[in-house]
């Protein structure tokens, strides 16, 4: 029997991540990693294994990190907890001081009828469905993609990329519908329609056709499909068995109950990353959004924290930063968008720019950049942005965050010293950060004459 | 004679701003600028037209920003000033009800024997030396810069990719001395030496030789460097002459006094930009630092205060922010260096990240990125932060800059949730404004194993 300091099930970035925190805040605690698979893979660098890589394995993270961190790597499968010892599959015993439940999500299979036939598959993250995905991409002509999400769209990106023809299904009236506004959305399908693709939105993939093998999707305005393979991108949903079967707390929708440390209802058991229920950073409610950086930064919070508080929590919840690229266009949001603002009933002002990322724009490498702020209009803080552009908005999502956390303000923004350089950034006279905020307070703000 | 409400003199980006804000903030007020020259070029841009744009008129500040904003652009000189009346060179007169100076600064031409000859050139703002510049340059094969900060480096990069013998020399031991640390400097000499480029450090230009035409210029060690033609970029001065006339206070060295909002010792004349006096953000003390990122935030802080304060100014002084990009590699400085931190006699920690930014590495357009932040050891907030590597450095810088005036504290950015894309960041995992924040972090956390 294995005996460990500190134990973490699940070999994503969130269980990485602990391990690295814990071995730098406890150099003397051993430390080991269970997880069930082989290799772990990059999660956001998935859909890019399909055409942008070479192969699968371009796409692993590395084990260099757990053996750098002195963490003990186990492959195998817990299947059972006596007190604060795990049982694995392989009959071996693992006792543990802390517990670390890092088991991720599980791709949702949405309920279509015929959705057993062969060629259809889900976005799992295992290298062997993978590879399979890939190659059978690889000789497949007409791709159905069932959800506009992230996930959808980056697909829709690297198969047209590889010469494919591509559908892509969406329920909902615009691409991107959780994270981003309207208008962003449909600049994504701009991009992908100009690139060959064909979108459907607002409609909904009813059957499955084909005899065996998946031969088209019929929607529910019966339009129909031809198809030689569908790639299902539906969302996750977080993995609660283990919990289950270890009698700690959970939500079957939102995942494993946590405090504000990320602590279960067993004391001596942290839950982190997709398998951990998260709140949203406004709304303080139960939120489905799972991302790497959420993870990550739970999983350095409790490697810290596992044997004393060491790092205060100040409770954030979920802010959702991501951005992506769809054909040569960056995407990027931070905080709420005016949807989202809507649905709350929330008092908000936007302001909006739109420039070009270089300066002069006669620079090479230049693209046009859109961006759209929301401010609380009584309280002039930050709430959200979102924008389109170049490669840069991959950092200027992370400012945003970093704004939006810090409560700043509309004149805090208006008065910051900002690096421009004609090679990097747009133009300071046309910086988007400042123009846009000078945009929001232009419209909340009236002109009254004084007589002064 | 015209009567405005506003009139501000300068056209460069302080001037410019400052005319944006005050139409923004007073709609009825008239506004107009006057100016001494009839184009204003972009001034971040001026290397840039040696090289990579097509003319000087590729690197122009267009004046339709005045016309949206209906100011009135007056092209011709004050020479005088009585009450609130300006003369003007033409031999009009201009009344104000607040005056804004924003005329900027002066190459410094340093003490140099036989700088009068000719083929030597001062870096100036307007059209004429700088299309001779260009023109000259074209014509000569070894080009001499004097001056090896930002400005020096940049005109090194353009001459060297447009095909010429550059040889640059620098009075300190490293390039970029005033705005980072050693082992940037050393980065860009390794760059430009690549490039073919000779750097000469540590070395003072002594004599310049030849007849009434430069032909060489002779070192401090004798060293003699031939050249057809010579650059001089060693610095600024703030115009003053204006505010001597007007009979405001000033320093010769560091530009027209003001206080907190910008109002100099006339309480009806504001002073921007360049000519203003700055201080510095971490020690109060006067700073020589003369950047568009500080003229501009000026500019927008005095256009909406010019008849009431409107706008609170939290004192921050001048923080630093600043880009540029040397060969393919992108250097970014926010804040204090560590040169600087040991001069002022600072406890501080470092942390360094060394990644790659894009995930997997693999993936096309990834550079190697290096990050040095410097914290408070005792207060843990974030001072300063240095960083080579890809284009998206130049927003990067802005992301550090937020966080050292909301003075974050290492547990907060190690908090932070941040969000990471294969084609655009670094991983989440190598995520290097995370990593390096943790590596200061084990610098000054010692392990104390406790009874837990």
């Amino acid at each position: 029997m294995g005996n460990y300091d500190v134990v973490i099930i699940g070999g994503g970035p969130a269980g990485v991540t602990c391990a690295i925190s814990a071995r730098n805040t406890y150099p003397d605690k051993s430390i080991a990693l269970i997880r069930n698979q082989s290799v772990t893979l990059i999660p956001c660098g998935i859909p890019y294994v399909i055409n942008t890589l070479n192969s699968v394995a371009d796409d692993v993270l590395p084990d260099k990190l757990l053996e750098v961190t002195k963490t003990d790597l186990i492959v195998d499968e817990v299947i059972g907890r006596e007190n604060k010892t795990l049982h694995l599959k392989s009959g071996k015993k693992i006792s543990y001081t802390k517990l670390v439940l890092a088991v991720g999500s599980t791709p949702i299979k949405p309920p279509i009828e015929g959705a057993d036939k062969d060629g259809i598959f889900l976005v799992t993250k295992d290298r062997e469905t993978l590879s399979m995905v890939r190659e059978k991409s690889r000789e497949s002509e007409r791709i159905v993609i069932v959800g506009g999400g992230y996930i959808g769209v980056e697909l829709a990106d690297e198969l047209l990329k590889a010469g494919k023809q591509v559908s892509l299904v969406e329920l909902k009236p615009h691409l991107l519908p959780v994270s981003m506004d309207p208008e962003f959305g449909e600049k994504a399908k701009e991009i992908l329609e100009d690139a060959g693709g064909r979108i459907f939105l607002n409609n909904k993939a009813k059957r499955f056709l084909g005899k065996e093998k998946v031969a088209a999707l019929q929607l529910e305005d019966n339009t129909k499909i031809d198809a030689d393979m569908v790639i299902i991108s539906a969302g996750c949903r977080p993995n609660t068995k283990l919990a289950q079967l270890m009698d700690i707390d959970y939500y079957p929708e939102f995942g494993i109950k946590v405090d504000e440390y990320l602590r279960t209802s067993d004391r001596d058991v942290f839950a982190i990353g997709d398998c951990a229920a998260k709140h949203d950073f406004f709304t303080g409610e139960y939120s489905p959004v799972m991302l790497a950086s959420t993870a990550m930064a739970e999983g350095r919070l409790v490697g810290s924290n596992l044997f004393q508080v060491k790092v205060m929590r100040k409770y954030t919840g979920v802010l959702g930063s991501f951005s992506t690229k769809i054909g040569n266009t960056a995407f990027g949001v931070s905080g709420i968008t005016e949807n989202k603002a809507k649905a709350m009933n929330l008092d908000y002002v936007t302001g909006e720019s739109n420039t070009v990322d270089r300066h002069p724009g006669k620079l090479p490498g230049a693209s046009q950049m859109h961006l759209k702020l929301i401010f609380a209009r009584y309280s002039h803080t930050l709430l959200g942005a979102q924008m389109y552009g170049g490669d840069s908005i991959g950092e200027m999502v992370n400012m945003f965050a970093v704004m939006i956390l810090n409560k700043m303000t509309d004149m805090e923004i208006d008065n910051l010293q900002i690096g421009t350089h004609p090679l990097l950034t747009a133009s300071p006279i046309a910086y988007p950060v400042i123009n846009a905020t000078v945009d929001a307070i232009n419209k909340w703000y009236r002109y009254q004459p004084t007589a002064t």
